[in-house]
């Protein structure tokens, strides 16, 4: 939704929260169009998500993170306010497949993602056309076993460069160094294209095929620095049979690739997921 | 959960409904272990289910709703307040099919339904065995072409005479009275073994057949005098193909139907179904 | 599969029939890599799709339907034979919306669909870019309320230019005139934008929307003269909410709809589609 | 289908195997009623299910054995010949859960599953009420960490007792020992409470829940000396949240147990699994 400021938090659960909060966005003149809350009974945590018409206010984002600092600092929250108007900035990274790419584009075109694509960054040529065919930044950075430190160096400065706050890997088939990981915490999104924990690290197709299972998914996960254990933000499944070979694997799951990074990213770009230890909580 | 009080509420909306209400609770020391809203923004109405800690509170369920009224009279609300602890009392009428009422009494059996089974209705003897053996109350009150009248006026008698707030029509094949319909309004399920809009009326599942459908469904909706178009809480489906013969889409529907009819009864018992027009709202 | 020949029929079902066909294809050293069939009880008809590897033939596909052809008349078969090295020739037609035909042209980029795109037609002249960006030809053929009959007289000039054996409506807006559905009976494949056969007709994600349903869906299905009530190909389906607006119903849709088209596409390109009534029979 | 004999066999692929055992079927006079192959590329192995009317034929099913046995021979086969009107003897193993007990039961006086259930056998009591409801015989046979011997020593007595020829683990909660599993070679089916691989042994919906997993599942399988190893008959999933807590997951699970369970098990009894490696193929 346009012209909003979302807050977003989450903090040590305790007695009266929805209601200091209310009182302060009530205080202020503020309508509440969306909110959302979820109490974590075992961690005893309290997350939440609240939606206020921009207009309602008599004051913009930053005033309000002034005013709004003091309570969350009383709850310990861990938090963030948000304008809905400025759109996040997401680098695509991709290697030579396309599905997920071109999804996206699309998605684009029909405004679904509350984004700007800011460039896409690929270790080969392959998908230049197209990236350039809908407006967008193409560059090709090489990542070569003997290169890997000056190739990411290059991804760095120019995810820096674009000034961007989400990288997505669509099916980058590169693993990111540990610094890179802790630089952009909870903001790369990768889409894995196994079911997770199953079939962690290379060829998962190859490796759902050997143990002959009846479905077959894709994980869509925060980047953390052990691989494919970052949190995961959604999941999607397909069937399968004895009668599909690998190759069969490999194209019926790009559907669920692409569609599963989708769903997970636009969570991503309207701040409802929030990490909880390795999980996430995704707000409605 | 148990040891709670739920405030269920739908009104107009307009600002700061949920700081008023909030306050309200606050003021009482009532401490809000689960909330959720949902503003419809084509018909400007908000919807509401608010859980509150029981012993938060400085009062009982009575005192609660004589203290509330004012706010909701006020906020023009359609409202009700509801102490957990006292479950819903439930008849489920059934005719030859076992599958849905032996669903639901292994379910009862593993506490997953916050409601006690009054007793069972059917036009036929045949259920009588296993509802005994749970220890349910069975009642058979033959429906013929001559007697509805005086069938259904049994029927009455009983949900009346067993205190029932809720009758669940557990494959029931017999149309309900229009005067029951209005009298027990959203308060009786029925499970419709097909795919609403799809396939209205009696035997969908040969008109499914018919109809060379690749997907089949079931529908748990509140039954009102229009037969098969009251508000629906809960669908659900299951792949078909050309090999399946109508009795086999019989069958592979009997998964969906009992399926179907617990997800959308466990939400009515949880007081989460509020019913807006011909729709519902189903709060999480 | 490549460099194999499929012979598909339908014809009344009796004692040998396999066995018939088997020992022909035996007699000419055919090697059998795939095979199917479906013996309809009902109607007592059998259908089978046998797929045999074309160089363990002593001859080409002319031949084998010369020598075929005694046994499809002594079996009274309704029949074809294919050479999967001829790929069919698909005229895509579209409207405003880029969802499925952008999904297509991915497919086509990984050669999952065995055909190749003849031409792009379309009442609007939108999709041009990407069209002939991925090199297709694009006709644009306005078709308004005063030029109908001129409208679809080019569109089936150009069908035939082209000579396209399959038309593929990947969210044309447009009602395909009697004569054209005879003309190319099972060859246009349309994706109609609700779970059929509800919702037929315009705007059904509003009708979905107004009549509260909790999950929507997409059929692919061939066209013929009675709008949205062709035989049946594929079917998907996506959960939804009340907290779903028409546009967000809109949206969810298109994931459905661009899945379920290539899904119904790819059975038909793939000769595993024959029409049974007013339902289809899908060959694994 | 009653009154039909299967022919299930796997092999070495080569040319004319369908055509072969298909003329030997038809100088018999054999009515094939159904027939589905598979062929494994990778493997290079024929897999094979032929239903022949049994009243087609002029001699039963041993006589079939007995001519089937050279081509048989010849081919290499493995195989078996099968009068489906002789129902499998299962024995149904439970602990203390219903679900999959009363599901299965159910099931039965629908007559879905070609079977006779020839007892239950528990290491607890419980579960005794509802199967001498039903009218099945019913074993206590404790299982104890210092009489696991003796106890499973019980367990092969009755199974063979009872001449069963299957074993359902319907949510048996003790490990089965590597004699019992050889002995029963997928004669035994298990179902998981977890979507194989991921989270193999125990408390597999606390590993789901600690891992933030959106979906859960269950996995139905024959049982090897390799813990949740075996080969993989049917799986199926289940939507969870964050919201969902351990006891969430057990319960949600339930149903996607239950209904696995009985996918898998009715698959087997139709002898349309066929081991094949470490996977199974399921013929339709």
């Amino acid at each position: 939704m346009k012209d909003t400021y979302r807050i977003i938090f989450d903090c040590p659960d305790r007695v009266g929260i929805v209601t200091q909060v209310g009182d302060f966005i009530a205080q202020n003149g503020g309508w509440i169009c969306d909110a959302s809350h979820h109490s974590d009974i075992d961690t005893n945590r309290f997350f939440s998500r609240i939606v206020v018409k921009a207009d309602s206010l008599r004051f913009g984002i930053n005033e309000l993170r002034d005013r709004f600092r003091p309570i969350a600092e009383e709850l310990q929250m861990n938090w963030r306010a948000v304008d809905s108007n400025v759109p996040k900035r997401v680098v695509v990274m991709v290697s030579k497949g396309s599905h997920c790419l071109t999804d996206l584009f699309d998605r684009m075109r029909y405004k679904e993602l509350s984004c700007e694509i800011a460039c896409v960054i690929s270790n080969h040529d392959d998908m230049r056309g197209i990236s350039e065919f809908y407006g967008y930044d193409y560059h090709h950075v090489p990542i070569d076993k003997d290169n890997k430190e000056a190739g990411f160096a290059e991804v760095e400065r120019l995810v820096d460069e674009y000034q961007a706050d989400t990288v997505v890997l669509a099916r980058y088939m590169q693993i990111m160094p540990p610094a890179l990981c802790d630089k952009y915490q909870y903001q790369i999104i990768n889409i894995h294209h196994s079911f997770l924990p199953s079939f962690i690290g290379a060829k998962p197709y190859h490796q759902a095929h050997q143990r002959g299972v009846k479905l077959i998914g894709a994980t869509c996960h925060y980047v953390t620095q052990q691989l494919d254990e970052g949190p995961i933000i959604e999941q999607g499944v397909q069937r399968v049979s004895h009668s599909n070979r690998v190759e069969d694997l490999v194209r019926l799951g790009r559907d669920v690739e692409k569609t599963v990074l989708a769903k997970g990213l636009r969570a991503h770009l309207e701040d409802r997921v929030m990490v909880h230890g390795n999980s996430t909580v995704v707000l409605d």
